[in-house]
C-alpha cells in the first residue's frame, strides 16, 4: 500500500506541442453544414457563412484536414498555469468496488476556472487577439463556459462580454462573480442590449436559445467584436485533444493502455478531448479500445435521438449541423448537469456514434449523484454533475469486470469539480432530488422541432 | 517567453518523508503552557492535560525534540491524493507590476478540502484511527476545517462530527453539503446536544467559541471520540511543514533560494507550514531571509496584542498559552478571512515574532481585496480572503525591489482558493465591502478580558 503510486505527474515541457485533427483519419468528407442561400435553397455553408463572428485562423481550424495542428507558443504559455494536469490511479475505488479492474482518471477540475473548458477558451482568445479582436461575446447558462472565456480574456487582454441565462444570474450569483473578478462584463440575459433580447422582454428567467442569439448579435454588429462558442465545433474540439495526449503519456508512466476509455458528452468537446487520441489508434488499425459516451436519460441525444440536420441554437441562426438531434426546440429539464442539457452533439462525435466506434450510454439523475458522492468519499474530489455521468458508467463496467474476472483498464474524464453545485448535493442527500424521465410523447413532441432539410444516410 | 518555466512539478516519490519539528532548533525550552491544578494555582499543564480529548501519539508531537518526525506511510499514501502541490512562478505578475523581484508562490489550494488544513487532517485522523479511536469532533466557522477534516475522517473510516457556527450554518450552506459529501455530520451551533449549547439557547447565531466548547465538550465524554484542532497547536504546526520542504525543491529545480518568504496568519499553521523548513537554516546559521506574517488589521494580534498568558479560546476552557494576544473575550468583525479572526496566535509563531525573526505586518480588508483581484487577474487562480492579505504583502515587498532596483526572490503561500469567496468579491467589486478599523478603544476593550498569569519576558 505504502508504495502504490495513485497520481502520474508530468512536467510542464510535457505539454503537447500539437493537438490532434481526427478529421485527417475520418473515411471521405462527412456532410457538411448547410446554409440556406439568398434563394433560400440549402447549399453548403463556407467560411463566408463563419468569418462575420469568428477568426479566419479557427476557420482553417474547422475545416483543416491537417492530422497535427500546432499549439501557438502564446497558448502553451498559458497552459503552463494549470497544465498539464494530474492522471490518476483511483486505487481507493477500486478496493470499493472490490473490482479486479484498474481505473484511471484524468482530472481537469485544476484549471483556474474549474474544467476542462479553458483548454479552449485560451486557444480562442489568442487567435483572436491575433487577428485585430478587441472584445468576445458569449453565453452561459449556470456559468461553466462563461467564466473559462472570462479567465482566457483576462490572459490575452480582450474585453468579455457574457449573457448568462436569467434564471442562473439570478440564482447562482458566484459563476456571475468569478467571471466578473476576472474582468468581465455579464450580462443578464435577456437584456434591453439587443434586439433579440428586447424582443423577449416578457420571457423574464431567460434561456440558453436567447443568450446565444444576444452574444451572436452584438458579435455581427460590431467588426471589432467576436463570438466564441465553448462546444460542439470541430475547432473547440480540436483544442482539447491536449487531454487525451497528456493521458497517454501518464498511463505509458503507469505501463498501462486502456481497454476502455469512458466520458460524459454535453456538446461533445470533453468527450472528443478525451478520446481523439485515443481513437486515432483504433482507426489506423494499432489499438483496440472501447469507448462510451455517458449522457443525462432527461436529455437522450445519443441514445434516442434520431441522426439528421438540425440547428445548432434553439433560435435557428446557426448552419444546419448533421448530428443526432431531440429537435431544436426541445427545452430539457432543468437537470443539474447544465452542461449536457443540449438537444444535439458535436457532428464529429455524433459520426462516431452512427460508425459504431462509440458506444453511447444514458443515466438518470439519481444514480449519477449516488456515483459522485461514491467517487467522492472514495478519492477526495467532488466532481461536478457532468463527469458523475462518466463515473456511474465506469461503475458499471467495474462491476462487469469482477464478474468476468477481468483485470481491465478503465480510463475516465474527470472534467470538472463540482464546487458550485454543492446545493444539487445537498438535495441528493436531503432525497430531494428530481429525477426525471423521457418520455415516448416527450420525444415525440420535441422532434417536431426538426427542420425540413435533406435526409442523412 | 515560450520557453519561459512558471510551474514547477514534483512526482510523488519527492512527497516529504519527515516533519520539521522547529522546536528541536529553539534556545531553551519556552514558557510553558500553564492549567490550573486542584488548588487552583496554575502550574505547567502536562500529558494528562490533553488525554482526555487527544491521542498519545499527537500529545508526544506536540512536545516532542526530535529534530524530524516521520510520516506514517498512510499518510504520504494520502498525501498523494493531492501532494506534491505545484509551485509557480508569477511571471504574469511581476510583468503587472514592472518589478525586477522573481515571484514565486507554493498553490495548496488544489488538494480536496481547497486549502492546507488537509495536511495535518489527513495526519490527525490517522493517528486517531490507529488509537482506537472511532469519532473526532471539531468545530468550524465558514467550513475551511471542517470540510478537511471531513475528508480526512472519510479517507481513514472514522466518524466526523462537526459544530458549525450558526450565522455560517445558515448562510454559507455550501460548505455544509461539501462536509456532508464526505459522509459528516454537521450541527448548527448551539445544538441542544450540549450543555454548551442549551445554556446559549438564546444566542441563535452561535459564535465560534460556543462551538468548541460544544465539540470538547462531546469528545470529553465519550472515550471512543477525540477533538481535532486546526490550528495553533505545535503538532499542528509541524504536519504542514510538508509545504516548505516541498518549496525548498521546487525553488531549487528553479535555481533560486528566497530572499523573503511571506505568509498569512491566523492561528498560525499555514505560516508555519511554509516558514518553519526556511526559519531552521536561518536559525542554523545557514541563510538569511526575511519573514513577514500577515494579518487583518482589525484583528491585528501580532502587530497591536500583548504578549502573555491568554486562553486560547474565547470561553476558557484550553490552558493558558504564552502568545500574542488581544484578550480571549476579543470577538473580531465579520471580515471575510474566517480563518484570521483570532484572538490569538500558535506560541511558536509568536515567540519567533518576539525574537524578531519574524516581522507581522497588518492589511486592511479593501487593500487585500484589491491585491486579490489583481493577482487572480494576472495568474487565474481566485485566492481565498486569508492568503489576499499575504499577496498585499508580495506586492509592497515587489513595489520596494523596484524602486531598491534589486532583484529580489520572493516566495509566498498561497494556502486555498476563494470558490466559496466570491459574494465577497462580488461586494468589493460592487464597492459595498466594509473596511473595518480597530481603534486604542477596541484594544483597551479587547485587552481587558486578559486573564491573571504570571507575567512574560
Amino acid at each position: 500500500m505504502g508504495d502504490a503510486q495513485v497520481k502520474f505527474t508530468l512536467g510542464e515541457r510535457d505539454i503537447p506541442t500539437h493537438w490532434v485533427n481526427l478529421m485527417a483519419d475520418l473515411p471521405g468528407d462527412g456532410p457538411p453544414p448547410l446554409r440556406a442561400g439568398g434563394d433560400g435553397v440549402l447549399q453548403p455553408a463556407g467560411p463566408d457563412d463563419l468569418s462575420p463572428i469568428f477568426p479566419m485562423s479557427l476557420i482553417l481550424q474547422e475545416v483543416s484536414a491537417e492530422p497535427l495542428v500546432e499549439i501557438p507558443d502564446a497558448v502553451r504559455e498559458a497552459y503552463k498555469l494549470w497544465r498539464p494536469t494530474p492522471l490518476f490511479r483511483a486505487r481507493r475505488l477500486e478496493r470499493e468496488l472490490d473490482t479486479p479492474a484498474h481505473i484511471y482518471y484524468k482530472y481537469e477540475g485544476g484549471s483556474p476556472p474549474g474544467s476542462h473548458k479553458a483548454n479552449t477558451a485560451v486557444a480562442q482568445a489568442y487567435e483572436n487577439a491575433q487577428a485585430g479582436i478587441k472584445k468576445l461575446t458569449t453565453e452561459t447558462g449556470a456559468g461553466q463556459w462563461g467564466s473559462a472565456l472570462a479567465f482566457a480574456c483576462q490572459m490575452f487582454g480582450l474585453e468579455c462580454e457574457v449573457w448568462m441565462v436569467g434564471s442562473s444570474y439570478d440564482q447562482k450569483p458566484y459563476r456571475r462573480s468569478m467571471m466578473q473578478t476576472w474582468g468581465a462584463t455579464v450580462h443578464r440575459s435577456p437584456s434591453d442590449l439587443t434586439a433579440a433580447g428586447r424582443a423577449q422582454s416578457e420571457h423574464t428567467t431567460g434561456s440558453l436559445g436567447i443568450a446565444i442569439s444576444e452574444a451572436v448579435e452584438v458579435a455581427a454588429q460590431n467588426p471589432e467584436a467576436n463570438y466564441s462558442l465553448g462546444s460542439v465545433l470541430n475547432h473547440v474540439l480540436l483544442h482539447q485533444t491536449v487531454i487525451g495526449q497528456e493521458a497517454i503519456a501518464q498511463l505509458e508512466m503507469a505501463g498501462e493502455y486502456p481497454d476502455t476509455v469512458i466520458a460524459c458528452v454535453g456538446g461533445g468537446s470533453n468527450f472528443g478531448g478525451l478520446t481523439f487520441p485515443f481513437l486515432r489508434r483504433v482507426i489506423r488499425g494499432q489499438a483496440q479500445t472501447r469507448f462510451i459516451a455517458a449522457e443525462p436519460a432527461a436529455c437522450p441525444t445519443l441514445t434516442r435521438g434520431v441522426y439528421a440536420y438540425d440547428f445548432g441554437d434553439t433560435v435557428g441562426m446557426t448552419p444546419l449541423m448533421p448530428m443526432y438531434t431531440l429537435g431544436h426546440g426541445f427545452v430539457p429539464p432543468p437537470v443539474h448537469a447544465g452542461g449536457l442539457r443540449y438537444h444535439g452533439d458535436a457532428p464529429l462525435v455524433c459520426g462516431l456514434v452512427k460508425q459504431g466506434l462509440v458506444e453511447p450510454r444514458a443515466y438518470r439523475q439519481n444514480e449519477t449523484f449516488e456515483a459522485a458522492v461514491r467517487f467522492a468519499r472514495a478519492e477526495g474530489v467532488i466532481p461536478a454533475p457532468e463527469p458523475a455521468h462518466a463515473i456511474r458508467a465506469v461503475i458499471q463496467e467495474a462491476e462487469a469486470a469482477r464478474e468476468a474476472g477481468e483485470s481491465r483498464v478503465i480510463l475516465f474524464g474527470l472534467c470538472g469539480h463540482g464546487h458550485f453545485d454543492l446545493s444539487a448535493y445537498d438535495a441528493y442527500l436531503a432525497g430531494r432530488l428530481e429525477d426525471p424521465e423521457f418520455s415516448e410523447d416527450d420525444l415525440a413532441a420535441a422532434l417536431a422541432s426538426l427542420p425540413e432539410a435533406p435526409a442523412l444516410a
